[in-house]
């Protein structure tokens, strides 16, 4: 089991900053990381089609033989995870639950703010994952959009980014919210902008950084046997355009992407 | 043939613009709209995606025996008409050519601004039907990915539209256009916005409007006998919400929405 590759999903690009992370921290593993560019974005719709959707890949993943799926993506986690376990051979782990813990460790104050999709925010699977941790907490939801586009457009340094964020962390910052869950993964590619205008004591929890220890921890002494470090690609639509963006948000040069159409 | 319904699809909600036009110059036609709102956005992605779900949507119209099939959707039609022209036994009419024809003949000084997605734009759809009309015409095309979130997030009046707006039309600014093409669904809805910042002597062109006249100088006399003006609604995905939103775009209350998978 220890060679097979580590499947990883997103409904897009922004699932690359968690396997970013897994690879800093396993640099070891191989992985297969797949990209739904014909159906970005989850964020806005419904469980039952996100599911459908993540069933499919994990389906596809599953015949690549991989010994673990990560769903990168927090729509997904919020909203698929439990039928993908209950579907899949293979073990399925989420973002949530890690980035949930980080949470609950880092808060001083008790008071939470959960940055995310309308449809992880309306799911409250963050809200949940923390609660069962940290009965006490106090929590804050936020949707923010206007997040993932401005992030896809390259945009996440202009003003138009800064005046954005200030409006969706005017409520978290009323709220005096001491730790805040990036609770997307394009997110953590604004944190410039949100640790500036929350200032620098509110911790920046990405759940990237825990997700890559969940599975770090999940596959054990598995890892000390583990593949050559290689990345195979496959995204369900322009495989072109998926290879340019993916470059920029690895930060290491992408040869090739694969495009694979899912049977849904 | 008259009695038989007009069918009418976008990725989305945005075509509910063109619908209110064409039920607006025909009030006794039946319409039945679908939104494939378990797929949009359409206009990141790649024309053999975009055909796909076109093709779809298509097939399903004609099984509910639409005389008629309105492209209501700019990336569609830029991308997928010829296509469907080929695949149906149905007429179908796209939004670009009586875009495309509006501009040519407002234009007094032969300097047009196309606004679009990334894949309209890419596909030079309406600069190749201006062109057909005014070989002369010089044009620019400026893609706007960030418009048709602000408008779905219902922010089209914020200074964060403003902002975002100003970045979009300054090329057509510095180009002098006198006549710019609102080449997406949604962004007739950031109408007040655009203007305010091009001034009142530039155009601004709603393709809604020419494609509800193409439509009626489509049907001919057979508009005379036609209808009850009633509405059905189809989406791919998620109907309580389409409903909600549908109703303000529309201006008028939508009592159902009807949910209907697609078989891509």
């Amino acid at each position: 089991m220890a060679k097979q590759p580590i499947g990883i999903f997103d409904s897009g690009l922004g699932g690359l900053t968690i396997l970013k992370a897994l690879r800093r921290q396993l640099p070891h593993e191989d992985f297969i990381y797949f990209g739904d560019t014909a159906n970005v974005p989850y964020g806005s719709k419904s469980k039952q089609t996100v599911t459908r959707f993540s069933a499919a890949i994990a389906r596809f993943l599953e015949t690549q033989q991989v010994k673990l799926i990560v769903v990168a993506c927090n729509t997904a986690s919020a909203l698929a995870l439990n039928e993908l376990r209950r579907q899949c051979h293979t073990p399925v782990l989420g973002v949530i639950e890690p980035g949930a813990q980080a949470a609950a460790l880092a808060t001083q104050n008790n008071r939470i703010a959960i940055l995310g999709t309308e449809a992880t925010v309306r799911s409250k699977a963050y809200a949940k994952a923390v609660r069962k941790r940290k009965p006490t907490a106090r929590l804050l939801q936020q949707a923010c959009p206007l997040f993932v586009p401005l992030v896809e457009e390259n945009w996440s340094r202009t003003p138009a980014a800064c005046q954005i964020a200030q409006i969706y962390l005017a409520p978290a910052k009323r709220f005096r919210a001491d730790t805040v869950i990036l609770g997307c993964t394009h997110y953590p590619i604004l944190k410039p902008v949100l640790a500036k205008l929350l200032g620098k004591d509110v911790h920046l929890i990405d759940p990237a950084q825990t997700t890559a220890r969940a599975v770090e921890t999940f596959l054990g002494s598995a890892k000390e046997n583990s593949g050559k470090g290689k990345l195979t690609i496959y995204a369900s639509d322009d495989p072109a355009r998926f290879k340019r963006l993916a470059s920029r948000l690895l930060g290491t040069p992408v040869s090739r992407v694969r495009l694979k159409k899912l049977n849904i």
